[in-house]
């Protein structure tokens, strides 16, 4: 369930776009209503008031926002304003600026659906020119590039039905490569990169089975390498992507990891946000809300807040 | 432009159902009528002639066929009757089998547009409940498994936009990767598996430009070898699908390759099977029924030739 609150009676686009005028105008930003309006309405309403404003001052919203605002608070409201599909594609390409930003690629490969993933790889061609394969691939090297690229470039088979033989056979093959501790043998990257969601939880479900230990688990030994980190990664977001969300915002907000806390919140409020929140508040006893008041301040805080249904 | 003829006036599916029908009945098959009819019949009308033949006669069509014909005919005429796109998952499951038939991989995943590659890969997940991208890789290992899955696995951009200098440094990586006869560097696999067919043709031509040779040719030196041979009919199949068929035509007529005799007639027929027949003149001296009917014989050699347009 989404966080996102929307008020019962929306004022129109061109209202809302005239109100966002007002604030931007005079002495500094009238922050209270940027927040009050933009992290109260859905994508759609979002993209009619982009047009209203556009329309109706002959400058870009978006734009005019990047100039108003500053520092987190200000990525977090230009990241919020992209429609669910285009924010992925831009995420993504954020994500292979400088050194790689691996988990946002392995989320946005393993938590959409194989339908979305292929329409957030249209997106990205639709902005930049390229494919994401191509740029993934070139900015990567060695066992992480076979296994981001594998991620990325799979169209999954997204049915139910689980071979129960494979799952034995193949959760075998893993077991034996993570004893031996070679991580990047080549069949744990095809396991992981080519099977279904199904078929890959049956998988895992066996190794847990058979070895008294479920397969994260036997990773995490080796977790400070980044490629396991990788692994790693994946196979939290293929089996439980809502409690790896979860644990991401715990350390995000322990590291002040805003970039991380940010993603989860913008990407996830329209969505599932609201079990996220629950899982948070029975692993740590402390409400999402409480825990980023305490860490975060300013209007970044007034606005995620907002997001959170506040 | 295709070859495959169709009447002027072409009978009603059922028509053409009933006559089918009793080309089956008695002693024998009248191999004339099932010819006349089937070879000469587009995709659309196939399908409503084996919607008519199963209301009327409670059979499938496509069954009676393969009890009632044999060998390269029946293989032929199996073929055809599917529609292009879920034959070419059908060839593609078939080239899974056994030791993997890479040739026919690399063209479905590089002659179709990044969109039509991706309805195959559709086609194949509806009729085997897998991902083609998974069962290739459980069916290949090593290098031709890295370039054979990055092939059928990226969506590549498809647009026309080429970066002049991206061309200039990735042909001379090429180069620098052949001459060193390191044929698996793992940057021609990123290159031949990621970039846009437009960027591939431009870094290719500049290959040429700067070392007077093509880059097909340069392979040409170690063909023998079984992943450089992949590696060349990949380069062929993006560069020049139509000079590649006509190739693989006289290879297959010169060693009685049947299977690639159909698959070509077959899957081009209603396409393009008209230019690569004026490709094989041109360089046989020789019409290419010509050649068939020297070389092959009984029914199957009818419906090759009928597919041809006779």
């Amino acid at each position: 369930m989404a966080t996102l609150t929307v008020p019962e009676h929306v004022p129109s686009p061109v209202e809302d776009a005239e109100q966002l005028r007002k604030a931007f105008q005079g002495w500094g930003t009238d922050d209270k209503t940027v927040i009050a309006i933009l992290a109260h309405r859905n994508s759609t309403q979002r993209k009619h008031i982009q047009e209203a404003y556009e329309e109706l001052y002959k400058e870009s919203l978006t734009k005019r926002l990047e100039s108003e605002l500053n520092g987190d608070y200000e990525k977090a409201v230009y990241r919020w304003m992209f429609n669910p599909i285009e924010r992925e594609a831009v995420l993504a390409n954020i994500a292979l600026k400088k050194s790689v930003d691996s988990p946002v690629i392995i989320e946005i490969a393993c938590i959409n659906s194989p339908a979305d993933l292929l329409v957030v790889k249209q997106a990205y061609q639709a902005l930049y020119k390229h494919s994401l394969e191509e740029d993934l691939a070139a900015r990567t090297s060695g066992d992480l590039r076979k296994l981001l690229t594998g991620l990325v470039g799979t169209y999954r088979y997204n049915g139910d039905e689980i071979d129960v033989k494979l799952a034995q056979s193949e959760a075998l093959i893993l077991h034996e490569a993570i004893k031996r501790k070679t991580y990047n043998h080549e069949d744990i990257i095809r396991i992981l990169t080519t099977r279904s969601k199904a078929q890959l939880n049956a998988t895992f479900n066996r190794y847990k089975d058979e070895h008294a230990m479920t397969i994260t688990k036997a990773l995490s030994a080796d977790s400070a390498n980044e490629f396991v980190s990788a692994l790693y990664v994946t196979i939290k977001c293929i089996v439980s992507p809502l409690k790896y969300y979860e644990k991401l915002l715990r350390n995000a907000l322990n590291k002040s990891d805003d970039d991380s806390l940010t993603r989860v919140i913008v990407t996830r409020a329209e969505k599932d946000l609201n079990e996220i929140k629950e899982l948070y508040l029975k692993r740590t006893n402390t409400t999402l809300e409480q825990s980023i008041s305490k860490k975060e301040s300013g209007h970044y805080r007034s606005f995620i807040l907002a997001l959170l249904g506040n």
